[in-house]
């Protein structure tokens, strides 16, 4: 069995097994999380972290592990976290279908992880959150977060990365529609995927008319074409990502991220340790009798809350 | 201004203005919340509550706005609320846009509603359930809850209405994939839109083929085409909400769904309010120099949580 002693170095090291261990601790709330996130705290802060994010159907993980591809090309170890919050399952399964696709090779200087935890509250990204964590601190140079949704988990997501793509295909108007300020808000550079396709040049240009709305940060998000199934323009995407990163550094934004991911970490983690105490020191069958007055509509959801935290 | 007294009977005598302060106030932990929930709570659990999900471009609105035309044509009251976690704005732009765009005439029989909450952990589906709670006390017949995205937000709103349709359209091969076991987990009943379209014997077929590998409840989700945009199907589609309820009125699922809506609701405003007390106790300016520390590196965010808790 292993303890956070003996599963820290091996983190450290890079092993595959204990980081896809150490995502679960963290995942699920193991005995040992609290004293492992210590361990891997001291050496974080040298991944660079790129969100990929965008409707369904959109070509997220092909563009995804093409920018692998290429960055293991030029020698750099990658982290990937595909973060599907409609999935209840995490783990594994999507190596699996990514090899077996054959779209990543086996691999020690690719991870790849799912992350799906349904459930607790914000735990979803909180999960994410921590998963970059344990991947930073194992020395990969880039972690790429892909989000199959459009919800607030992905946003919270998003905004803790350095640089977020939100990538879309031409022909689908209504998918700019539901986009809305949450995803404008996040997009660090735009990838019009699937360029090969009959309507780019409108996507563009009602791209641009949105960009025109919004936008003060002082960076003007770039517009790409890419058609991730051939490859083309990741090459060039990779340069623009870098760019941001320069922009990002040069501008302090880089610790204004940094605080960002912190915030939201520590309101994450409060709410769902907060409520876990509350629950603890009330005890489950305190808790199953307020949850059942509710339902049978004897006390209100507040009244009941109040309840279990003024009276512990 | 309004207290809750003052508030509460023009609510449950359902006027919209009313209706929407009163969701707001919710919305917004207002000092009269909890007052106003536990004065409308002994009126609840009349109304119908019927979930509208699936993937940007399905057509939920226009959908929605159908369903809701067809049951003003029996004389019922509708509420509309309109899920969008991807928004930073709530309240009432999404009336103006369907008044505009010709879909729903105004009409006191009908309130609509954009439910867009960011910012507070589970605030958007805790928020949702109060509004829900709101328009059920004030007499409307049928609750219609559209949601935008496909999140953890829309798994946690459509698993606590008593109906959820899943919408899809034909030719989106990937949306099927991207939907996953949470969706499936929650459809009451598929509906393929837009089924004008090519493709959509293949997207039955790929429908019932996801069925057969789930659905232990007893319940087999039926598949109904429609054609939102000229009303094709609405009328069959209602016959099947009926049934559905019907269903669970004779299966007991109202009671399972009451006791699964009390826990959500529960968990929600626990960690909501757990946090913001120990928040509150701690002060804001040693809440900041927490967060500081995780930005600095200095505190792992497992121990500046604990820090919080153990030493309000």
């Amino acid at each position: 069995m292993d303890t956070a002693e003996t599963l820290l170095p091996r983190v450290l090291e890079g092993h595959p097994r204990a980081l896809g261990r150490a995502i679960s601790w963290l995942e699920n709330g193991h005995a040992g999380a609290r004293q492992l996130m210590a361990g891997l705290w001291p050496r974080l802060g040298r991944a660079r972290v790129v969100g990929i994010t965008g409707p369904p159907g959109a070509g997220k993980s092909t563009l995804t592990d093409q920018l692998a591809r290429a960055l293991r090309a030029e020698g750099r170890r990658v982290g990937i976290l595909a973060v599907d919050p409609t999935s209840p399952f995490s783990g594994g399964a999507i190596l699996g279908d990514r090899i077996r696709m054959g779209r990543i090779a086996p691999d020690p200087g690719v991870f790849i992880r799912s992350m799906a935890t349904r459930g607790a509250l914000g735990g979803l990204a909180r999960a994410t959150q921590d998963a970059i964590d344990v991947l930073d601190a194992a020395g990969f140079d880039t972690i790429l977060v892909e989000t199959v949704g459009v919800g607030q988990d992905e946003v919270d997501v998003a905004s803790c990365t350095h640089t977020c793509l939100v990538v879309l295909v031409p022909g689908l108007g209504d998918e700019i529609q539901a986009m809305k300020a949450g995803l404008m808000e996040v997009a660090d550079c735009f990838v019009v995927n699937k360029a090969d396709r009959e309507g780019v040049d409108q996507l563009e240009r009602d791209l641009e008319s949105m960009k025109a709305l919004d936008m003060p940060s002082g960076w003007d998000p770039p517009i790409l074409r890419t058609v991730a199934a051939t490859g083309e323009g990741i090459a060039g995407l990779l340069d623009r990502i870098e760019e941001h990163r320069a922009w990002l550094a040069a501008a302090g934004g880089m610790a204004r991220k940094a605080q960002e991911r912190a915030r939201l970490r520590f309101e994450h983690l409060l709410a769902e340790e907060a409520s876990r105490r509350a629950k603890a020191a009330a005890g489950s069958a305190r808790v199953d009798a307020l949850i059942r007055s509710i339902a049978d509509h004897r006390l209100d959801p507040y009244a009941a809350v109040a309840e279990l935290l003024d009276r512990p």
